[in-house]
Order: C-alpha cells, then structure tokens, then sequence
C-alpha cells in the first residue's frame, strides 16, 4: 500500500507563534516541496476550471507567493492587496479588526477594470478579517469575485462563515482544530 | 511594422514615492498584464536555461510573486527570505544598511540542505543591500547560488558591481537611470 502525502502533510506546526498559546500553521514547509508546492497551486484552482478569470488577487505577503503561481498558471495577471503604505499610485483603503487594535489594506485604483472576473488568494482563513475587507476594496472596484481560495481553514474562527455571508465561494484545501 | 511592448514598457514611474525626489518604478502594471507578468517570468529563467535548480528563493514582498510564479514554472520548491520576526520557526538572520539606520532579514535554518542549487528573485536592484544579506544567508546554510535575477536594475545605486563581487551571476531584465 503507497501512503500518499497530502498537502496537509506538508504543513508543519510551530508552537507558541507568534506569542504564547497560538498553534501556528507554517506553510514554508509546503512551498519549499517542490511536489507539495505544486499539488497545492493544482488543487486550489480545481475548483474554477473552466471559469473566466481576468485576474488573481493575492493578500499580502504569503498571498502573493501562492497568488503569483497560481496567475502564471492561469495566464493572467496579478494584483497585489498591501498592508498601507506600500502601493506607489493611488490607492483606495480598507480599515479592519486584529486581535488588537485595527489594520489596514490597501489597492492601486486602476488595478480592476469595473466587470472583471477576479479570483482571491491567501494562504490562511481564521477569522476572515482581511479577506472581507479585500473583497470589499475589490467591489469597490466593480470586481466580479469568482472566489476565494485558502490553503488552510480554521473553522472555529468563524471566516468561513463571514466570507459566505458576504456571497462569496469559499474554498480550502484543509482544515485546523483550534487556533 | 508592428511596435512590440517590452517588459520595461509596462512599467509606471511614480514620481515622490515613497518621498520626495524619488522616482519608483512601479512593477505592479507589470504584473497586472497577463503578458508582461508571462514576459517577465520567462525572460528572467531565460538564462538559467539546463541549469538544475533546487529551489527558488524570493526576498519580501514583490520577490514572493515572482518567485512564486517562477518556482511554479520550474516544477521547484519556493523559499522565503522575510523580515525579522515573520518566519515561525527556527532562523538564522542577517543585518544590513539601508538608506537610514538598519533592517534584518531572516531565513528558516531548516529551508534549504547544504550543496542545493537556489536561484535568488527580487523586483529591484539598486544598492543590492537585500540581496547580500539573502546571499549571506543562503551561503551560510550551505546553498551554491546559480544566480540572481531582478526585473529592473538601478545600475547607478552601484548594487550589480557589488553582488558580481561576492561571486554572484546577475541579470535583470531593464534598467532606469537615476534613483
């Protein structure tokens, strides 16, 4: 019998990351398996096959990583959601909750062309606080979201469910008790 | 006749960032053009052609897109150099000069096995300050370094004379003169 590695396999745990009773899932470990990284790119566009995509839109920073694979996979270009700052042109900005405190993401304002299909790319779904606040930048834009598409769930955080509420389709490729 | 786009050409210049006298050259029109984003990807393996390659390893943040598509495109391993305090586990880390005062990058210890062949990926060079310290890192975990390919170099800020001097193959895909 051949046990097969799924990507999950892959992920490796750090404990105490970045402070004291998190559970962090680290993907380095996966993106640095050459099988890993590419089983893991294919199978989070499985979901979309056959769909119109104009655009990917990767979360800073492990986003852009698995969204730039995922947009040279597809033949599409890529657009970039920055922490505030960091986009040169102009930009339009969304405020949202952390754990502590308030973030902020940012998009260059000519990144969307209103009506263009995009798909959004980050590594890790826990509360969904930065995916909801990328995908209200993008409708502000007039993007058609055609998903959202994560590596990890962490279903006790609640993302799933928000970004749903939100009419979005959401996917991961695996899931994490606890936080 | 027909005028063919080059990579440079789908790049934007935004004058005063990130301050005044600055002239960024803005990579992220690039990437939003799915030609320019496959031109660039394909021009920068061009010279590494037969070459084995391990892993590629991309420098925070805009080096994670490329890379990411790169490592992609060549069936690798992708590996991140970070700035301090972002990688869960176990790093080693290097010090380097910017413009005012000091930064740190850092890398997994475990992110790369001594004699692995790793191709090194960022958008800019222009004091090569970054790329040295990724370059040290990686020398220090027992890597040989097949090159290092930029999407555009400052030739003036000096940063491809310094890295030629560690020994390193450098190639980028345009220049622009000034800062």
């Amino acid at each position: 019998m051949i046990a097969t590695k799924t990507v999950k396999d892959y992920i490796r745990t750090i404990v105490d990351f970045p402070h004291e009773g998190i559970m962090f899932r680290d993907v380095t470990t996966l993106f640095a398996d050459p099988r890993g990284f590419r089983m893991a790119i294919d199978q989070m566009l499985h979901p979309y096959a056959g769909q119109r995509i104009d655009k990917v839109v990767g979360l800073e920073a492990r986003g852009f990583i698995i969204g730039g694979a995922i947009a040279h996979q597809l033949g599409t270009g890529f657009v970039p959601i920055r922490k505030k700052g960091k986009l040169p042109g102009t930009t339009i900005s969304q405020e949202y909750t952390l754990e502590y405190g308030e973030a902020i993401v940012e998009i260059h304002d000519d990144a969307i062309t209103p009506g263009e299909t995009v798909l959004v790319i980050d590594d890790l779904l826990a509360t969904g606080g930065t995916a909801e606040a990328g995908i209200k930048l993008l409708e502000r834009l007039g993007a058609t979201i055609v998903g959202c598409a994560f590596i990890i769930d962490l279903p006790e955080l609640g993302g799933r469910e928000k970004l749903t509420q939100m009419g979005m389709e959401v996917h991961a490729l695996c899931e994490f008790e606890g936080l």
